[in-house]
């Protein structure tokens, strides 16, 4: 592994970082979250799972926010969350996603490019609102997502332009995207784009219950599609289909992808064909909401992959963008990234 | 003064709390807070007074939002805040104020609903957008506002309903209402309906800018329509027209209301005709955004107020209320100011 190249040039793609405009483009699910502080008993009523991530339409999204305290909205959305937070490492960063021109779009979009990302993608004039996704954050920090895609399900393929794509050193996809169908065309349309510019085709799993929705085009996606992989041990386990963490890191092993598995208190195992590195977790004054906090590890390994940083210094950059955004309210950096990883780069 | 009638009964009207279904009915501009933390730089170059808060219009809105940072979006409006603070303490209250049916709009209503407040002015469904305040948090956590009244220029004295505003021990009103023109005939209005009904009518003046604005009306309402007034420094010293505190103290006391006078770090005075109260203000650990101190001091005050406890209690409870929502991003209470208050009241 060489510090100067841009992270290992997997699945024999070789990557040029000097012909990238960009560090990172994501693509992702664009939503609104409203956060309200909720008792555990909210969330067994509910029947949702608790920590996960629940599919809901607009009725259900009225009904459970009628139920829903006092919220707070916060532009959200897990890649997004992700390339806003390598922007803050003062990563060059584009996003991909879907609004609608209402209020809660335009603040998407507002958010998103007032942290320097370049952010194109044309608000739809009609259909269903601005996605959005209620987070329950119980007593123990942990969060419970319930979203409504909204407008989100129009992202197609004619939305990914080639051109950008191949302008990013890594492409990152959202395992979300699998949700929406016509998504699903763009994450496989936007992968194509990538290698053929020879860039880095990443993308996280996002969520268990999502891996098990979609678990056929994941493990193929992994096994041929996919460089770099971000999954937490419940999405690695569920890919596998294994109880045992380490048989399902030995699963990713097998196809020459580089994975990141984070395991959180426990910080992250990186793993590749001829290593597995431990990466710990960085400490954390006060655990707040845990809202976030793969998005953000993902944000800062991927400032580092992109800079050619070594695999050991981008889960450490993970792991301090993941404590930073589990220590406040919310799934985006309230503090600027590049200033706390200084000390951590020598700079 | 007795622990147990509802405050004193001033301008000689007898409040009788036995008829009261409601503690405090608050109506007032009915607005979404947008927080971004800036640097001075940005305020300076608005040209905007920091501290403040500055009227715009739309156009402006939009392009001030534009300079801004990424934002959090949370219900906000002084009476309303002040009104919500007033149900966290276990007060039964209600709110007057206008959005449209929008998204913000729906965000306004479900977040002042969800804290268990009354809240029935009728949305509108055209006109201008719901109201936001556009909110620069310095690093000093000194906020500067800037508001677009939107929706709620609206609200006028058909929206005033005499049996609601009867049914409260104590009538709120803030004075922002001042600046939609037809809002201000809706505050003489319920001042009106308030009185007749023996309740105790009560105002802030807001902000020194507002004060200045409509300087003899406020000196009509505090002289003949107000039996109890909240006012910070700089607004009692607009009032009066002095740079003497003590002599714009003394200008407040001639009119036989109670004046409820805060001075930030150095606590409030509770002025009238027979006694001057010092209270100290409230401890707090990390200072944060002092946006909503006034209100919720106002919250506090009007809960023990309502309630019938001394002044040194009510004004004790507004400090602590205060002191809640200074150590905190937003201007609603992030804890149940109840439990908070617990001790206090040996409870």
């Amino acid at each position: 592994m060489s510090a100067v190249t841009p992270g290992p040039a997997t699945h024999d793609r070789p990557v040029d970082p000097s012909g990238a405009a960009v560090d990172v483009v994501g693509i992702g699910n664009a939503l609104v979250d409203v956060l309200s502080h909720e008792d555990d008993e909210l969330v067994e009523r509910l029947g949702v799972p608790k920590g996960g991530m629940t599919l809901i339409d607009e009725d259900r999204a009225i009904e459970l926010y009628r139920l829903m305290g006092p919220a707070v909205e916060m532009s959200g959305g897990s890649a997004a969350n992700t390339i806003v937070g390598v922007a803050s490492f003062g990563g060059r960063a584009r996003y991909l996603g879907k609004v609608r021109d209402d209020q809660l779009g335009k603040v998407f979009a507002h958010d998103i490019r007032a942290t320097g990302v370049r952010y194109d993608t044309a608000l739809t004039a009609d259909g269903p609102s601005t996605g959005c996704c209620l987070i329950l954050v119980t007593p123990d920090a942990q969060r419970t997502m319930n979203t409504f895609l909204g407008a989100s399900v129009h992202f197609n393929a004619t939305d990914v332009d080639p051109e950008l794509v191949a302008a990013g050193s890594v492409l990152y996809l959202e395992g979300y995207l699998f949700d929406p169908p016509e998504a699903q065309e763009a994450f496989r349309v936007a992968a194509h784009y990538a290698h053929d510019a020879g860039r880095v085709v990443s993308a996280t799993l996002s969520d268990s219950f999502c891996v098990e929705r979609h678990r056929d085009a994941f493990l193929d996606l992994v096994e041929h599609h996919v460089d770099l992989v971000f999954a937490n041990e419940a999405e690695i386990k569920a890919l596998y289909r294994t109880d045992d963490f380490a048989v399902a890191a030995q699963g990713v092993r097998r196809h020459g992808a580089i994975a990141a598995l984070t395991r959180s208190e426990r910080g992250s195992v990186v793993v590749t064909e001829d290593e597995i590195i431990e990466v710990p977790a960085h400490p954390v004054d006060e655990l707040v909401d845990t809202t976030g906090a793969g998005d953000l590890y993902a944000s800062g390994f991927l400032y580092g992959f992109s800079r050619g940083m070594d695999l050991a210094t981008c889960g450490a950059l993970g792991s301090l963008a993941a404590a930073e955004v589990i220590s406040h309210l919310g799934a985006r950096p309230a503090t600027d990234l590049a200033t706390l990883a200084a000390p951590l780069l020598g700079r």
